[in-house]
């Protein structure tokens, strides 16, 4: 935290233009957001029902009895999913769905939010009023809101934070009640959160229970919270539920031992809870769970001065950059509880590197850039974004990855259990719904990742084309960043209005060689990876930038086992892919040559309607059929072949087919 | 089946002289099957029960019960295993362990018996008495013998054939009573199955219910029983078995809806039950049971001349040795089901390679061998029988491996779940405790894989030291070969007893090259991988052999994904590892150039108190520490080892450690 901190610029004060990610972002409103919206509603035929606003209209329906005194459960409290029974009709005062079904509607109305910000839109307003209506209607009268325990039982609330998710739910309300301010200026739903957050605080905190999130996001949702209002309990709550996590008496062995369960220590790791905070030096357990607590830790440190806990952060950061990263910009190496395995265990195959992992790490990266201006952070949250975020959803905007391999055989998918948590392709809908809604918050936010900014300096971080508007010392300029990354690295960032005094800094990619930065009249330097320019500021003022993109031929770290003796290849943002639809089948037959494959030509290929880059490399294939399985080693020669090369993001857009990114080499 | 067909030859005329496999064979004399004994009899302190001798007990005291007509189960019949509750003390008249228990005193008699045909033990054969006597009386009266049912529940009888394994039992029964009798010439175990087999052919055949083994081995022990006795019966059960496998009504299926349960034909593939057995072309499922099948499949083709059945073999064979063999002769790529996994897919971390498959393997092997002479399936036998069959037993005879991975990191191991299945140490005794009397009765039983012969044909087929009786024309001679391959491969095969006019064949290894085989005076010719050497034999005569044993560096075929760009070092019939014990920590870092790898040194080191060969070749090992996750490709070089390389079958007798087989290559 060595230089000043900065803060992402108002959503309303960036327009993206770029062609890559205004699609993108048009997709979540035009396809994703209605689409989410009927099934919250149940109303989409063929696909599991939600239940969301099925629940949430139950729970008002409780709480309306209770205050009447009459109020029983018809379902017994008992796991954690609620399903109707085969041919059951569902029970109108039924809860139905996981425990934590409510955050689906809370991350729907954050990117509701999000996008009415950029842009209103009458109708999706009045749908957000509707659904805003329903969860007002389903806070009880003390603040709690989770419609799981207002239905099936509220004596059992807050008994299992390790598992049900309460404080989760709480989290997801809270980022979208604030966006929800931020877009409209409306606090109905901030009001639901804050009555929450004080129900919360009657029963946790230094002077009440030990507890803390099992799911992590309310550490982070709570310093938004508080970021927002200005109320100081929030940000307190925040380093009460960050301070308890894993220290002794540990909140979920007590939790345990009052359900009557043996405490165990290993699987609190599971959850981040087996050490303190400040303590915590890998990065281990749910993966998804881990970004969320690493970007509330961030949070805290960057706001407080925290330094043990900032330390805490680069020793996890340095966990995954060093150990625990996809090339793909993924996290989480096994399926086995989605989570992170041990250090350099990065198997292509049975990877699980979730979809909202990536956006998690996306969101930390950001958090640690608003810390400390440093490029590899960056480099980090623009390899998440522009490759397993992007590859979470379809090119049309209708079907999603929670799983992101880094190498599929459709037909081993289906035939292996070893595989089944590998889909060959993209699903319509999941019956836990958690990535959908997370790539439409993030991808309706992506104006938050282009830039962070102070009172006087403005960092841009990503080059995608906008017009971003920002103080800048005493006054304000607005910037037009023309780049558009599909294509070539030339950018242009230039002041179309206002003026101001301070930096403007560009950050120096570390996927490009020979970047030049060009700003007549500015004093600059180069620093961390941003390269500063410092000077007065006006309508004019052009800074001009070429990034050249050479095609970059990756291989890992020797430590990684399983891509021993293969390259991945990359140029500009994107890592790429070889796909069955270019290629034919066998991919794991294909070689290139490490020595040269950086020669692939550039061409442009139009997948799911959008022109992108792919690339030509010369290489082999090898055969196979027809000889034995084991034979004296002989240097193989294939036949000759151009492997076509596709980003990463755009694959499984052209059917169902294999796909590998580790390519062999010869 | 073109050429003339032969047979083992008789224990008791094939003394072992070889050092490794005499070693082996003692090992289990002196230390495994006294082992087993006390297991049988939970005698073991500390180790689970075994449950056998108490399940025979029980079940004759049911019966002298039921005789009386007063019998009642006091436990109820519900699933595939049954243990005592924690602190409750085992029934006296209760049933516990797998449901095919009886099975492991079967294994360990058959056992028994080929080591008391090779040399008297008095102890011993009172011992086998013992459990004899205990097995006669544990029969009902209509012969039925299955202490699962007898004890839980006679009604529900031959009612799941497919899971229960009753004619595992009765298969394993069978092998057991037709070793015991042509060591002993007692028939009493024989009479047993005798009996137990034709209280099944009242239930099942032609005339009577559709019904088959849902794990195999009754086809080939019937077709032992046929074999010792000439009576028909057998071989027609062993046929029906065969005939009615995976035909319609299948009945697998007629028994899954008996039973309430729906007819599933993908599960039934497991089974080997998915289509009729002579329709088969890939080695599927169960890979045990599989092998065990091919083994029935063969024998029935050999003694029937039944074209379609060989032919099917002749797939199976190819499926197993071009798509599905392990480089150590294992077999079963996937941990689920214990299974064959699809073409090619040979993982070496998570393979499942499960000892007794291996067994199975030598099994078939053997009968594809008696049925057509062809130096690949001796080839293959031998690559089961050096390499994994071994590697399941300690070299001190005390504790076994089930799973036999190509790679291995205890760490990871431990901590898992995908890895779960593999143990990085030998375990004493199993709950489930098939493989180590598996292993007891293969390695008593090898002289029956050394050589097979007919009136006029002797083929030697392994190359281990030993001495051999056995007729030739109108002759009987006696043979002595003169064989170490842990040393070399020069081997001399001399009459030293005896005379006799046929063909003495020696087998050409596909491990070697510019073999020589000298034998003045004999006509000589090869064929089909073995040299035959015809004439009139008598004292003195020599063949003499010299089998060079080149370090080969072997490659698997591109269609292998898990093992481009690696190799594995073997010599003569011995498949190497690396080992940590040599070569510390991080196996995957080590790489060899495989144009020179086959200079390597060859050196004797002592392992478990055996001189065995070892080699050393010069390698690199890359550091990884320290490095980025990710980097731009450039050609490695790590500093100068030397790599020591160990039998694969004796890893893991120097403590716990890393171990790998696929070497990386630079």
């Amino acid at each position: 935290m060595s230089q000043g901190r900065t803060a992402p610029l108002r959503l309303q004060d960036v327009q993206v233009t770029d062609a890559l990610w205004k699609r993108e972002m048009e997709l979540v409103r035009r396809e994703v957001i209605p689409y989410q919206w009927e099934a919250l509603n149940d109303r989409i035929d063929g696909a599991a029902p939600s239940f969301w606003m099925h629940n949430m209209k139950a729970a008002s329906r409780a709480i309306a009895q209770k205050k009447h005194g009459k109020y029983v459960p018809r379902q017994r409290l008992d796991g954690m999913v609620v399903e109707p029974k085969d041919g059951e009709t569902p029970l109108d005062d039924g809860f139905y769905g996981w425990a934590f079904q409510d955050s689906d509607g809370y991350k729907w109305l954050e990117a509701v939010a999000y996008q009415l910000a950029m842009r209103p839109d009458e109708k999706l307003r009045s749908q957000a009023q509707v659904a805003i209506d329903a969860i007002v209607a389903a806070q009880e009268e003390d603040g709690y809101i989770d419609t799981f325990y207002t239905i099936l039982g509220r004596e059992k609330a807050f008994t299992n934070l390790k598992d049900h998710h309460e404080l989760y739910c709480f989290g997801h309300l809270t980022e979208a009640a604030v966006a929800w301010k931020q877009a409209t200026g409306r606090e109905d739903l901030l009001n639901v959160a804050r009555r929450f957050g004080e129900c919360i605080a009657r029963r946790f905190g230094p002077e009440g229970e030990r507890g803390c999130p099992g799911h992590e996001i309310a550490e982070m949702a709570l310093i938004r919270l508080y970021d927002e209002t200005g109320e100081e309990k929030w940000l307190d709550m925040a380093r009460f539920f960050l301070d308890v996590r894993g220290t002794e008496p540990n909140p979920f062995a007590l939790e345990d031992e009052r359900r009557g369960r043996a405490r165990n220590r290993d699987n609190y790791r599971y959850y981040q809870a087996d050490r303190p905070v400040r303590d915590m030096d890998e990065a281990v357990g749910h993966a998804v769970r881990q970004m969320y607590l690493a970007s509330g830790m961030t949070d805290e440190a960057r706001l407080t001065g925290d330094r043990a806990m900032w330390q805490a952060c680069l020793r996890l950061w340095k966990s995954v950059v060093k150990e625990k990263l996809y090339v793909t910009g993924g996290v989480g190496g096994t399926h086995v509880g989605e989570a992170f395995s041990r250090p350099y265990d990065l198997p292509s195959d049975t990877a699980y590197s979730e979809t909202c992992a990536a956006i998690g790490l996306a969101f930390w990266a950001r958090r640690m850039l608003e810390a400390e201006i440093r490029g590899e952070y960056a480099d980090v949250m623009e390899m998440a974004l522009y490759n397993t975020v992007l590859a979470g959803m379809a090119m049309d905007g209708r079907s999603f990855f929670y799983v992101n391999p880094l190498e599929c055989d459709p037909a081993a998918c289906r035939t292996d259990e070893r595989l089944s948590h590998v889909k060959s392709v993209r699903q319509k809908w999941f019956g836990c719904a958690c990535c959908p809604p997370n790539i439409a918050r993030i991808v309706s936010s992506l104006p938050a990742y282009i830039a962070t900014a102070n009172e006087n300096e403005i960092y841009v971080h990503l080059y995608a084309g906008c017009r971003m508007k920002a103080r800048l010392g005493l006054g304000q300029v607005e910037m037009e960043i023309c780049a558009d990354l599909t294509r070539a690295g030339h950018v242009t960032a230039r002041i179309v209005k206002g003026q101001g005094e301070g930096v403007i800094a560009f950050r120096e990619p570390g996927w490009t060689k020979g970047a030049s930065f060009v700003c007549p009249g500015k004093r600059a330097f180069e620093k961390d990876g941003y390269w500063r320019f410092e000077g007065a500021w006006r309508e004019g003022d052009e800074v001009v930038i070429d990034l050249p993109m050479p095609v970059r031929v990756l291989a890992a770290n020797p430590m990684v086992r399983e891509t021993a003796g293969q390259v991945a290849l990359a140029r500009g943002p994107f890592t790429y892919c070889a796909e069955e639809a270019d290629n034919g089948k066998g991919l794991h037959l294909l070689r290139v040559d490490p020595r040269t494959a950086s020669e692939a030509e550039i061409r442009t290929v139009v997948i799911g309607g959008a022109e992108l880059p792919a690339l030509t490399v010369k290489g082999e294939r090898l055969c196979g059929d027809d000889r034995p399985l084991y034979a004296e080693w002989k240097e193989e020669t294939g036949d000759t072949v151009d492997i076509t090369l596709v980003p990463y993001f755009a694959w499984n857009n052209r059917g169902e087919g294999e796909m590998r990114v580790w390519l062999n080499t010869k």
